[in-house]
């Protein structure tokens, strides 16, 4: 007796991931699956045929021609589904939300933007175009910064995956007093299924490959979200607000992103020198089951590295201190399409439906690949 | 209360999949891990710090410090074991695996060529630095060909992952009659885990990086696996035995192996132009859990390939009639970490144990990555 | 006082190309391009911001600001160039060609496919939909099988990349008598250039990055213009026609192409068993400035790889024998950009003109890149 | 009547490179070329089957069988030589540059960092093993930052690539009052070539491929060369010396180096807002034949990119300002192995001899590749 689920933005690349996971979850029911994009039509693709790594083995039937891809129906998911997770463009989800809700779904699982900012006045900033419809508080929907909200939230909103990393990365000196910043930069790095499967001639392998390419060096809009969020725990820059820039670069994986905070501090008034970081960041996480703290004493290879995650919903995190430029420098990595999309999209519905947070997420890094 | 196992030659690339493997597996036990290279020592490091992929969150502890690399010990391995994967040099399986049987191992599964020709000319000639010590017959461990000899096997010889891929493509063809082949030409396109972590210049990333290297143009030690394996079920070439050739090539891939058997006929003498190829495998394969047979009408990207079974143990295989050379295409392609290695042997120790298959090995591909 | 010539098609990766050549050209003066996509407007984009990569240093003015990428018009293109090079779709090839001849053009180098096949029959059959205008003979415009040819073309129809590597890699067979040839398998491997600029989502980087796809596992064009030019110069299969067959796979390239040519011998016919192949093939070209017999006695990493030749106007070539197969194999590698169309259409063009063959094509590859 | 010169390191990487651009210099003439890891043997290898792609045409015979990997020898490179590159580790560098001086070498232009850094503390400090012979005062190499002094130079030290990209992307920043700096971060990306041709596990395909790997969180040895730079010149934070700190990442790249040098601006005292960041800069290197300055208004994607520069001498850069950090965000990018190390050697020794400074390096990037 599964929980019923559905997918809607089921054909691109974290809907695909959504589809994935939820095929092997244990008690969530993929029971619905559909794409903005589709037009009615006498026949509905078969999922499978849309993704063929889904396709099952000859003599296997988990996901034969059974799960078709539908046009989306309010309706029809709050018919079927108690959860829907929403893989759409920010402005689909803004309007859709209210819907699925009205139609009786009892909560709706945001993986876009759309309702991510609370502030209404860097909603109207950043996402100009973005109509947020109803009047439904969305909750954050990282797990380790916000759990206790999760178990009665009937709209969770999803960070980005850059905005995962980075968040993950800066939250353990939250409560840190005395540590004198001066200014914040998260420096990331970002694999192609990041942007989606829009066509764009940037976007292509022969223009893509190999690239070190900065396609955001600075107001990349998940900068936002970051700040939103380490300004509510208290994180400041000496004289006022939070000082924190992005850059993003275009580096040639398909999945996998890293961020780089380096945070610098003012010499004079850092009374954090003596602080052992791995300590800390271990003490902060200790009871995060997808959180890695590495520590370079006991490594093999340097980390934290995408492609050591890839597969996996953790996050790995390492902290350094580099004291010739008074400067801390936290690298995180993630697989940007589970820990930063589909994966701690289940792993929150896991949370509100009170089920142990890693069910159907168990799944170790598929290294080396 | 589940079957103890082991893993010998666990800090290498096949031997990390074992871990990976076995360490989700709910009814093996990982309970002993070495490797041949390790010399005796006051500590032997942790399992994570060798393979930090496998490296559990912070509040997990499925394989934290506990499990460590022993030095090689037959006589520990049987007093811990039912059974042992040696994932080893062949010099090294064909000297242990007869003293783990002998120290009460159940079975051991060598992944290495040390035991796959049966044939001892052929034996000597392709591996004349391999002694096999001890006087077990050897059962090939490729399910889709021998599955009903592996119940009662005490030592399985793994096929090679080009060798998994090319008998799969051609076995269908096994049965046909009247199908009068001239010669059968696979290509093979192999990532560089395929060959191991020894350390030489042509290994290194900047040297194999961006490669369609052809390191085997001929004579290829898989090819005699294939030979011996196809003679045995019948496909003979016009004339006399099977003339089959194989050239390799390093491709710019970490995991994974695509083989083409381009299959030559007598346009005279051939009567089989009015078979529909697909559903000839997909009959041949109807009971095989990890066999997708591709269909272009209903693929959107070409199959088979090997990036669309990347973490899984599927074998997706698809076959094509070239009228204008009288050739049958067949491809296949598969994850030779899992499929070709680490799962395929698990597989069959869960079929000597008498489990379901698919036992452990239910993961879908991990793509697009 | 150069020889002013001009580009059509100059918007995408074989024009970029050329571009780039003419660019660095002694004696062609580069004094037109155009791109038929562009529609007339009032301004048109400097050549430097379509192809960011050819832009000069701030103190450098050769491709400053000056060259602009203007409409297509015939009347303009004669008016300015002695010799234009049409890197268009073969639709756009077969009509604009003789316009260009009309207008005044002297000689027309043809990358597409407009022009390659003689055969009518075999032109309606693999390009029902490419209409040829006017009735030019086109030369076949691959040095190695034609230069005599060039001297005083007006109409040259450059290979294909595959066909030219297929080619050369058979070329010094065809004078071999008692070969008794069963069939040729062309296994072809090339990077994603080759197929254009054209948006379409399996060309994505997410999608396209990693794979070995079979795109075309039997029926590619190129193998139509293979078999035309190898019966022409009198290869045979035992028992008739030329029975050749092509597969080609989509590789993690973004520049390069490598064929296999795997050929099979009648074991009891052949009698060419003593021969030394790769002295064979080292006269065969011992007079050509491009063709590079590798010799794996003598080589430090596994060749023909399409890597060392990266940014040459080299095709490397290597032969084996596989005696157990009675196969011979043939490998052979480009720069498809280069060897492949535009080096080679250079080379072409110089010979037309009498200069020199390596005229502006010296650069040595640039390797490891 | 060319200029004699040498290389010796020339079995490596740089090495390697050398070669190519020396084999294609119209006035240097490569004449002597050694490798500190060769004995002493009956017969030197050919070059060309120590670097494969190198070998020319079979009817060209620039490098043929010509020119041999000799052992080192200062004796026989001052009796063959003008000028000697050398292209090894700072050990061998440290003692040979006197040596070869003292045997008549008119100049010696070292790539490695034996003489880089100008104070002996810090010398010291980052070079512990490092043992200079000799007084010769090194002269830095870099072009754009020391050109006068190259003219009468006798051992001319070339900057790191790290260090090359990091320096001509702060220096027009080096003259401007009122900037207000409170620190820099620089955050780089860097290929395998970068690292050398050294057996390690960490450089294997496997391990290596599809990384996004920070082996050097901090103290990377070219901060100090950055740091002595660019205070040199007058940079300084805010309070006193120049905070600089510095990250560096391995990433799936071959070829090729980028930087981004994050500058933090104290928001109060900062009086540059209303700089034109691109004009400045373009302004700094209007007289540099290979600087090229990157405007996000006129280029078709993202740049700087180290696939736009590969194959070149150049170094694109581009500037932007982050208002919400109050930050400059600085990009440079450059193929390590020619404006990162060969090429800008070759450049350097141009300057020396006098010849035009483009003399050799005209070469336009290989794109895409």
């Amino acid at each position: 007796m599964g929980i019923p689920v559905g997918v809607i933005g089921a054909s691109g690349y974290a809907g695909g991931e959504l589809l994935r996971l939820l095929t092997g979850h244990p008690v969530f029911d993929l029971s619905y699956a559909a794409a903005s994009g589709r037009t009615h039509g006498e026949q509905d693709p078969a999922l499978v045929s849309v993704h063929p790594s889904l396709r099952a083995g000859e003599a296997d039937h988990r996901m034969g021609e059974g799960l078709r891809l539908s046009r989306v129906s309010a309706t029809e998911a709050g018919r079927r589904c108690a959860a829907v997770f929403l893989a759409t463009p920010p402005e689909v989800s803004a309007a859709l939300a209210e819907s699925l809700l009205d139609a009786g779904v009892e909560v709706v699982i945001d993986l876009s933007p759309a309702f991510r900012l609370r502030d209404p006045g860097l909603q109207r900033r950043w996402y100009p175009d973005v109509r947020r419809r109803g009047d439904h508080d969305a909750v954050c929907g990282l797990p380790e910064l916000n759990r206790g909200a999760l178990a009665d939230a009937r709209l969770i909103a999803m960070p980005g995956c850059l905005a995962t990393a980075a968040i993950l990365a800066l939250l353990p000196l939250c409560g840190l007093p005395d540590l004198a910043l001066t200014g914040i930069v998260i420096d990331g790095k970002a694999g192609s299924t990041g942007s989606g499967d829009r066509l764009r001639r940037s976007a292509l392998h022969a223009a893509r490959s190999g690239v070190v390419g900065p396609y955001a060096p600075a107001g990349h809009r998940h900068s936002a979200e970051i700040r939103e969020a380490l300004q509510a725990r208290g994180l400041t820059t000496v004289g006022g607000a939070l000082r924190l820039g992005m850059s993003v670069f275009a580096v040639n994986l398909v999945r996998g992103v890293s961020i780089t905070a380096h945070v610098l501090q003012d010499p004079a008034a850092d009374k954090t020198g003596d602080v052992d970081l791995t300590q800390l960041f271990r003490q902060a996480y200790r009871d995060e089951p997808f959180i890695r703290i590495r520590d370079w004493a006991a490594e093999a290879v340097p980390l934290p590295d995408p492609r050591i995650v890839l597969g996996s919903n953790y996050c790995d995190v390492a902290a350094f201190r580099d004291a010739d430029a008074n400067r801390l420098v936290i690298i995180a990595a993630l697989d940007n399409l589970i820990k930063g999309a589909a994966g701690q999209a289940v792993q929150a519905c896991n949370i509100r439906f009170g089920l142990p947070e890693v069910t159907g997420l168990a799944a170790l890094p598929v290294y080396p690949s």
